[in-house]
């Protein structure tokens, strides 16, 4: 099983719920057991589990994250995204889910958040089945 | 192998090293080799690697973190635990340890912690193991 | 398909592309698909996936977490490398690289980089393949 989603981005910051997305993929071409691997191949953005139920958490989570690494500073890197980086560098670009039966198994309160840091853009998401032992 | 641990954590904010939890629960289960996937199935505890001889080690990086992400902060989420979703995001929910005939493969001041931000609760761990090729 | 890198590096901090020598491990051992496990067995260093394209945004990335987790603080442990333990729960210890036919599968401007805390030091990079489903 491997997957490419794309996610079209609407803000410079954001975190877009994209589980729903991960679990259409999965039942599409898997019946299978073990551990999805969730990889976004990008440097300006990553990917992270946390609660999907009350959105201000995710919008604290990017509150959070700008006042620890401003879009503004003393950075080298001309390009005027090097916060994105940063903040790519403190989420990760992967995410690792249960699947039992094609299904994946999160906990009560959890989604899987794509990390929007230097948007909008259209980003990529690469899904692959890992086998269990 | 599939494996859920429970831990009951003792304070807000604590760092529980379940190494040899984990152990135990491979060696009852599995003598392969591959990767477990260890996962926290929550949004306000999450799952690092770190040292474990030293305990004001992770007392440390506790410390880091409530410097970081205060607990009280102009947040929008209402629940009061705001900075355990964010401190969450910073550590993550997975952690991926090598294992040979059913033991870890640490490296030599590695230990696996459960990162409590939202405490004291009744935590799971859950366990897989991944296949190499 | 195992392999143990030994990496030499140069500074106290210090982001080390070690891409091209992952690709190298892999090529020699496996012309499998599935998933590079890159594990770093330290708890002083970590692993973290960024730009390779322009040094200036890992230099950024040092800045930024020097500026977070200052070297000297009111720290407990008393190896005077505090700080370096908790960087390396920031970027966390592993990192999960897509690979086809023995070769990873990164996207456009990503490299893997070791992050090194506390050096210089020799360290050592651990890889595994996870195989698909």
């Amino acid at each position: 099983m491997q997957a490419k989603l794309r996610v079209a981005t609407q803000r410079q910051t954001e975190m877009v719920d994209i589980t729903r997305q991960i679990q259409e993929a999965l039942a599409g071409r898997t019946s299978g057991t073990g551990v999805c691997h969730v990889y976004v191949p990008h440097t300006t953005a990553g990917v992270t589990i946390n609660e999907a139920a009350d959105p201000d958490v995710v919008i604290d989570l990017l509150t959070a994250l700008d006042r620890l690494v401003p879009r503004t500073a003393a950075y080298r890197h001309a390009e005027g995204n090097a916060d994105a980086h940063i903040k790519t560098a403190l989420v990760g670009t992967s995410a690792h889910v249960p699947v039992d039966n094609g299904r994946l198994v999160l906990g009560t309160w959890q989604g899987i958040f794509l990390c929007e840091f230097d948007g909008p853009r259209v980003r990529e998401v690469w899904l692959r089945m890992l086998a269990e032992h």
